[in-house]
């Protein structure tokens, strides 16, 4: 039990001084999976001036708020979210238990295993899918149905865990901003309550900063009396688009001063985060590494990067990072 | 900018170490302004348990949530809730726009000023004031708003500002929770984003750590094209009763170890903290100083203590704070 912190917290403080040590002393490379340009040149710039007392950019540390998109963003989001992979994956479970499900569209091309009719499926087909797969579960019962799946699933390429596919340039950017007093939250289209299974193991972001697509639960009790939530098939937030700084204020409640996204999706979240004035860093990761991973041409079925976004990017002084010249490795086991 | 904290901080320790300082020997009362007495005791047993390594109930430092109610239970909530006051003066303010409004009901009796009549008013009622007084406006024209009323309004009772009215020894036990590594939030029926207008100042808990009843927003751009965030009358959380387990698991995504509430609204947040079981600290405030506070019978409109809810804390261990007893003093400046 610590019951006095602050006098202890001082002494060491003036016993540092005294030893002559600082924190900006020390010198080792932020960011070392990056290589030298205006894109790493803008997040070590960025975090230096607002952590710096002295300069007229300093932003207190209780302000210090920084988001970050998630497919695409900062892990692998092709050939399709991975969200998306386990609700397919779902289907089949769950046809098992009903089985009149597999005569039901959206259900029965789901089944076929057919992936180009799966990837015509509508917004609104999985929408059923994701109602399907997940109401009337206690919120217990998804997350342990969620590591579950996330221990043995593979994506399709690499023949790895989902988990392994995060980008290590930005898992660097993120502990960069958390060494230097910024709180980073997760604002995803994704599923808020699947994000927040892994969130902390796998970026260090822990469970209550994970703003993502909500939906509703319903409390109540097991037959023994236990008090239990439910997922319902209610949407409280999605957070996608304009639902990205509507989640911000809602989950935050102050806005960013940096933002990171990849596409449309994350537009209104960087002019949200630019409007707030002062120093703000907008960025946006591009996918134009065909090689080593991705290139996604402007009209991409996810992440989409249109010519109007990367002339808003230009207009208003947004970096855009380039896969191919600004990251030197993309995973940690390359 | 701080590149390398570890070994600083591991280096700070150490002398630490060799100075034979340790956070635990530090022996001033936590809690000065609570008599000894159960409830004192079990707050401090709490935490030393809690946050003791070689304890059973250990709660590692992630996991450390505790959640407060406000209104009864932070400050004072007679003889009828802060933000109500402020939306019923609001009322005036709009009726001077639209003079319609004056003849029209809840609208009419709000500005005849009976506070008899207005006492009786519905919850629908209030909703239709809330939509009416909110609706409209921007996040920030909102916030300078709520910020402005407080720098005025006066309490009737003791003519001082509603934020002179927090309860000593619960900012006494926020703190003590905080220094031990837990991280304090707001649960309450409030409006979210009204009380995250004074939380961070008044109790030490930053806007992201309010949870309340919250309404929806709508992104959209000024005249100028700036991006703006407008209130909206859609009720996205009623986060009340049930809805407070609803709300934490939406706003957190994790089960508190610690609740605090005084009401039946808060019932559901002290059984769904318990269900976590293992160490779990549940609470209530008991109204029952009517000379220094109030003394709220069973039956009170606001903060509502029935004789189930007594039962059923008897019943779980949750321990019953009685203002009367447990409390040396209620306010800072008595």
């Amino acid at each position: 039990m610590k019951r006095k912190t602050a006098p202890l917290a001082t002494l060491l403080m003036a016993v540092a001084a005294m030893l002559g040590i600082s924190p900006a002393m020390a010198q080792t490379d932020p960011l070392p999976s990056w290589n030298d340009g205006p894109a790493k040149k803008a997040i070590i710039d960025f975090v230096q001036a607002t952590t710096d007392k002295s300069n007229p950019k300093f932003v207190p540390p209780e302000a210090r708020i920084a988001t970050f998109d998630q497919d695409g963003t900062t892990w692998v989001e092709q050939p399709m979210y991975t969200q998306v992979m386990y609700c397919l994956e779902r289907v089949a479970v769950l046809a098992r238990e009903k089985p009149e499900l597999k005569e039901v569209e959206p259900f029965k091309t789901v089944l076929s295993g057919n992936r180009e009719a799966m990837a015509k499926l509508s917004m609104k087909d999985l929408e059923k899918i994701l109602a399907a797969t997940l109401t009337g579960m206690t919120v217990e019962e998804f997350n342990a149905e969620v590591k579950k799946w996330l221990e043995t699933a593979k994506d399709p390429r690499w023949k790895r865990p989902y988990t392994e596919l995060v980008y290590q340039p930005m898992l660097e950017v993120m502990k960069f901003f958390r060494a230097n007093g910024y709180k980073t939250y997760f604002v995803t289209g994704g599923g808020q309550d699947f994000v927040r299974v892994y969130s902390e193991q796998v970026y260090g972001i822990p469970p209550e900063q994970v703003v993502g697509t909500a939906g509703g639960t319903k409390y109540g009790y097991d037959k023994s009396g236990k008090p239990i939530l439910t997922k319902e098939p209610k949407l409280l937030l999605n957070d996608d688009k304009a639902g990205k700084p509507e989640g911000i204020h809602l989950m935050i409640g102050r806005r960013p001063y940096a933002a990171f996204g990849n596409s449309i999706g994350d537009k209104q979240m960087l002019e949200y985060t630019q409007a707030g004035g002062g120093a703000r860093l907008m960025m946006l990761v591009h996918h134009d590494d065909g090689k080593r991973e991705y290139a996604y041409g402007p009209k991409s079925k996810v992440g989409t990067f249109t010519d109007a976004l990367m002339a808003q990017a230009k207009k208003n002084g947004w970096v855009v990072i380039s896969m191919k010249n600004d990251w030197k490795k993309i995973f940690a086991w390359e």
